[in-house]
């Protein structure tokens, strides 16, 4: 029998997302879909190419609306989730994509966020040591940040095999559609096509202290990430070039190794043979984190690189992914490794 | 029991998003991949989005390579699926991509390609009048070109219901992948991000005696097509602007009304709503073309608007639509009316 | 010495190429710049490219901090150059870069603008027939139209050599700082990046009026055009490919050499050399006009393709030249015919 | 007196690049344009932007040709400029974009080119300490590398103030014209839209010890670098983020002040005003470097962004810059600090 599933926040890039994914979900059927602003409109004015549900209605995202669902998709601001879930109770899935429910650190929450923690539930990455295990028959899932996706598969392999030092140093560039669709003069066309920018930099990205937690549980030890956010010239992908100081005796070998162990039987984290490297292109709509890992040995340094689709593996494919877990579904149901390209 | 299906110039993009879609196809079992001055290589080094196939080494293209499948997907250079199509015999359905056998008029084809006519094979565009039953059963099939598909779609009803004059202009964007994947200067990132540039003026695009055939069948008398093709800076995507004389008498309401009645039941060709304009974004990956119709009162002119991926629904998804006809399979098998945007 | 110059709506795509080319202008000091929303901000916040003018605040665009300039450019909104122009008064030369002033049919304005039409100034497109006597000591400018400038260029020495039928088509792609730095959800981009897209289709948009204003008085007679614009994922350039019946007896030798003698003695306007064709990564950043022209036989049509940056040629630099012949200053003075490619 | 300047390379970006720049030089006249594969063309032809010199013949590169002149620019493939340098004698100013004379050490140069070491000229670089002591008079010019222009100004004043390790990271994104123009698959706009991807990685580029030497020089002590450049969807620019472990008790305000003095007096290094970041969009075509600094407070890294135009500031901006202190012309004569944005 099928499962039931709302999306709240259906005319976002996340609720966009999250519907492609569920159109070709083989047990999934689409329920409600709820908006803000747009409630009242045809979802194919906001989104245009989910031709199949182009003349659904938006309905206002209402408790009452999202009742009787087996699964709740939130794709809404950070901060309203646990309004929604209160209301929703024990009775349905609820699958948050917000950054609600991510952080274990209370302390670590309002320095970021800026208002009070709302707690923690059990986080969509599968692919982390003991991911899997934290999923299966939940009730609850907070989805991973974009970031903190691409940084995690990437690093947590060096730091759960004790290969670097921790002290991490991130540089990613993402695509526009992870700073979503309200309209803001920076994130115009006009503006980011044929050019890269920073932000959040300094340590102020509000992803940073969950990739911290990710590599520092990985690593059994407190890690410190340096994090710096690019924006790139395109409307999907991140590229996370992550680095770190090789412990001594550690090189290319060992790496490796290690990556070859961590990723030997995931089917959503692909390590290249050796000689390629990721591209964002190659992942485009696909639930596929690409990896690749080097040694610098003049510098004395582990660099790895993961490639994902952010609106894919990075939010509403790890979404899916979790939902197929939390449900006892087989976990790649509804979900492709294979990137529209070029 | 599953079709086996070989792929003739898998390296390519052409060949690369046929693969794709089988991928996802739930009736077909992948066989041999072939390719010229890629042979030898392991596909995941010219298709590194095809993960699940990354590890297939690519055979030469030759017949016996070919032989024994079911399905043969030809993704040559023009001029070389005549002599494989011969060797493989009527045992297979072959589809072919390239050119050679989609032009009833020899003198056509000789004038635009200056080389002896191979002959004409059953149209691979099951939209236009007649066009599924050219398809059923058949052993051969002449996938369109990615232009005259856009073209042919936008214009078509209008001529079929004998409410314009047959002289047609168009003038169409399209991605860089219609250009295929040899390297060649004028192609490079830097030459083509942030330009557009006509090419082809004049006339002399090899699409155009395509587009004049399959208007003229629609309107039962020689159409003129003034056909200016464009390079977008995009990877993916055609956008056809059609436009010609309304005959005396006819407005909005006629030609509205004639898109609707050629359309209602198709699935792989959505009118928009009223108000809606096509994009590419939205059919990116989609086997679906976008239309929509607008009457130019103060120019007397009906102006079409086609969107469709110049790889899916432009080459590759038309190609397994029209072989699932062939073989007597559901039309829509292993394709996608969703695109991946933004 | 020097011109002292004020520019109104200095933080907008259409002020800050003014100022940039003021920046290069021998004769021009540059004075107040102002804003409306952005009033009060260094010009650097919303400007970062014009590093020598960062430190510069803007003021409120009104008439006393406009006043005592020789010049003062206007890029504002529609329907607000009329006020401004008549508390200014004649001691300065305005150019006024909006539409306003541009039509000389009040019918015409009225349809399309839905406003009480403000009057007709000098219109500064010099390459038309009669273009510079019409801006020698004048002390109002009115700047074409992106599109129209393009356009116009294109096709009027065809028309103004009687050599096409009078119904033009024309399919044009802008960049999308035609559409101005005011965030939309559609101009996002995410959702230009990858994606063509047409608007204003059925003859609606605002530059069709002064296309055909231009082509009728080239032409002789009344002229229609159908006019397409589409948006194009790149941030400046237009690209127009424009066509008309040719008269009986007229092919490309005719054609041509119109062509050839329209733009011989012109600085700005390029004809380029039989078998190349323009581009708009060209012309970005340049006063050039490039132009090709081609006799299609099969469809008996001249199609003519222009290529201008919309906002160098399209705007600012049309309203610099055009300022350059008021002033009496030699036309060229602060603008180049070398574009910023690739 | 007008300097007489010939260009070695004239078709490829490097050499446009220097083209563009000096026809907008007030005190160089442009002779002798020669190429290899591309001799006997209009320059028009490969390079449609430099509309002045659309009809200058390209003549194969042979010091007969380059003789006579008082500057050649040499933007040949690495390993080529020693022997024309040598033909040329020194009656000439040569200005050297290739790698061959950047580096001082023999070793480094010969396990990263794998040629033996031609020698060491002036370096190109004038905002480095003692920068144009170097250049005054010199008959001689290497002009750095794009990413080491972009990657030394950001970090030389922390390395020079003593404020940090002597381990940086760097991670760079650069546009694709920094590949060159020689075609290839992996740079097709196909390939390179919509997708990020690294290489060189693992401290394996050719620019490496080049930062190595610069950043060692500042800090009077032996650096580490780990460079891991990335291409970007984009056709120029260079965005560096760099990163280093502060040294104990050094805090923002030590790093600030440190940027602040060091290029207080520079016309073409600009640091931003607190709250303002960098992007390659602002100084397309200029030649500015855009500099900011943070300071990582959980990490305790200082981290700098720095953003240029690799063929400006970071090739033929660099060129002209040095040739005119060694000519003794005012340094910024013939270029812009102001770029071509949006």
């Amino acid at each position: 029998m099928a499962v039931r599933a709302a999306v709240a926040g259906a005319s976002g890039y996340a609720g966009g997302e999250i519907l492609r994914l569920l159109l070709g979900h083989p047990e999934v059927e689409i329920g409600a879909l709820t908006a803000h602003s747009n409630a009242g409109q045809p979802l194919g004015v906001s989104q245009p190419h989910l031709v199949p549900l182009a003349g659904r209605i938006l309905e206002p995202t209402d408790p009452a609306v999202l009742a009787g669902h087996d699964v709740v998709f939130l794709a809404l601001p950070h901060g309203q989730s646990a309004a929604v879930a209160e209301q929703l109770g024990d009775s349905a899935l609820i699958v948050d994509c917000g950054a609600d429910f991510r952080l274990t650190d209370a302390a670590q929450w309002e320095a970021f966020y800026g208002s009070p923690h709302a707690g923690t539930w059990p986080y969509g990455l599968p692919e982390l040591p003991g991911g899997r295990d934290a999923l299966r028959g939940t009730r609850r899932i907070a989805v991973p940040g974009c970031y903190p996706t691409a940084v995690s598969l990437a690093l947590a392999p060096a730091y759960a095999a004790g290969l670097v030092e921790p002290e991490a140093v991130v540089v990613a560039a993402s695509g526009t559609s992870g700073a979503g669709k309200a309209p803001k003069a920076h994130l115009l066309g006009s503006e980011v096509m044929g050019s890269m920018s920073p932000y959040g930099v300094g340590g102020t990205h509000r992803h940073t202290p969950e990739m911290i937690q990710n590599l520092s549980a990985a690593a059994g030890e407190p890690v410190t990430v340096s994090f710096t956010p690019t924006l790139a010239p395109m409307p999907r992908g991140i590229l996370a070039t992550c680095s770190a100081r090789a412990r001594p005796g550690v090189g290319y070998e060992e790496l490796r190794e290690a990556y070859e162990k961590a990723y030997a039987g995931e089917t959503f984290v692909h390590l290249l043979p050796e000689g390629q490297w990721p591209s964002t292109a190659a992942v485009t709509g696909a639930n596929t984190a690409l990896i690749q890992v080097a040694y610098d040995r003049a510098a004395g340094r582990a660099v790895v690189v993961g490639a994902i689709d952010n609106l894919t593996k990075g939010t509403a494919g790890g979404a899916v992914q979790s939902m197929n877990i939390a449900l006892g579904l087989p976990e790649e149901l509804g979900l492709s490794t294979t990137g529209v390209a070029p």
